[in-house]
């Protein structure tokens, strides 16, 4: 169950509060889980942090601390974000039992990570367009001020559950490996350009168009042979729209 | 469910620190919960407690103090206590996702109460002789110094949980609504012919790719708008095979 748990990590994003990050690390390591990244958060290492950690410095002192999300999503194969809002472009819904179930099961084969956003404002859209999945903590309607630590302590509890109960486990019969969060954002670049190049994309008004197509493939969660396809049909179309390029008679016109 | 909850009460007995009180009432709250009963807490009402309640104050307010756990139990007509020590005489015991769903399914016929001991040496044998079943929550065994708040906010959540009835639920995204069939058919009728026309597709060597481009986009399910975006995107890469296409400048020979 260890190794399963050693493979979740808790991302803080941005915590303005050093006091919340020691509370999460103790919510973490009651339930078994040791894996905290940090993405810029206001001040840290700090004496609140330690305090509130009550015993669970141990977590503090691994925390890695990283400049930038993408840095924290290195080789990570499925991404969960916590949203308390609706939001207009929304992605599939987990309730957090199921979200723990899937995290548990896809852990034994690649890093997973949960993303929490700021205390008051929680996850940008930007953030929540590299997740999978949103998780969904259920609370009252008329009073649904779950905070960090609290939030984080209901998902490791529910993660020891399912790792505990992984023997009743249904397991994906995926036959693939989909790939990491790098390689979709080389891919997601990639795409980007050549929409320019072929004039699809209007940098002057490029509306939800990327992050329309970020949830489209967020969905298909390609596996390496996939991206690779699909990064040489995006070669193909750029290399169509150079001066030099012969359009194939045979199959020319036809749409 | 509104019923349900507010059949169910959490009763402390002895609690030492006044910000522990306030810190449970908002972890009630937070899951719908309003039943806060208190047995002898050493000072009550307080400063600490209201602070940290944060909102849930009215639940504060109507706090029911009781000199002794006898009367803190009238007219209950089933009790589960909280422990994490292992007892001499001990009752029989249930996780708490079954403690949840058995003080649900029975807070229709008569209140239940659930209880947390001091914070430092839970319930006395005499209080837990006054159970019908100890409630046990899941946790690291090496660091398992779950606090009376983070015990609570389990409990308060698996209860919201059982009262709602469903758990382990994946909802798609609510404006998104798959194609159907033809529009699939379609999309990959244009898909082929726009691969021929960049000549990344191989009419002599086919190999798998469709095969493998149909698997893919099968596991995202595009919507109409998606499908828009994915032909829009295919029409444009047709059009920059034309002999007359000119490459926008700024964006060009970019990877």
């Amino acid at each position: 169950m260890a190794e399963q748990l050693n493979n979740i990590r808790i991302i803080l994003i941005n915590t303005t509060h050093p006091g919340n990050i020691g509370s999460v690390a103790r919510a973490m390591k009651v339930m078994g889980l040791s894996q905290l990244h940090l993405v810029s958060p206001l001040r840290f290492p700090a004496a609140e942090a330690t305090a509130l950690a009550s015993g669970a410095d141990d977590l503090l002192q691994d925390a890695v601390v990283h400049e930038s999300l993408d840095k924290a999503l290195d080789g990570v194969g499925l991404v969960l974000g916590t949203s308390a809002r609706l939001r207009t472009l929304s992605l599939p819904q987990m309730d957090v039992r199921a979200a723990a179930e899937q995290s548990v099961a896809e852990s034994s084969k690649h890093p997973v990570a949960i993303l929490f956003g700021r205390e008051r404002h929680g996850l940008t859209n930007d953030e929540i367009q590299r997740c999978h999945f949103l998780l969904n903590i259920p609370a009252n309607p008329e009073y649904s001020s779950l905070n960090l630590a609290q939030a984080v302590q209901v998902l490791s509890y529910e993660l020891r559950v399912a790792a505990l109960g992984e023997a009743g486990l249904i397991q994906e019969s995926l036959d693939y490996t989909p790939v990491d969060a790098g390689q979709m954002e080389m891919f997601f670049t990639h795409l980007e350009q050549t929409l320019l190049d072929t004039r699809f994309l209007n940098p002057a008004q490029p509306k939800m168009l990327m992050a329309r197509l970020r949830r489209l493939y967020a969905r298909a969660r390609p596996d390496q042979n996939e991206i690779n396809i699909l990064r040489g049909i995006l070669a193909a179309s750029q290399k169509a729209c150079d001066p030099g390029f012969i359009k194939p008679v045979a199959e020319a016109g036809d749409d």
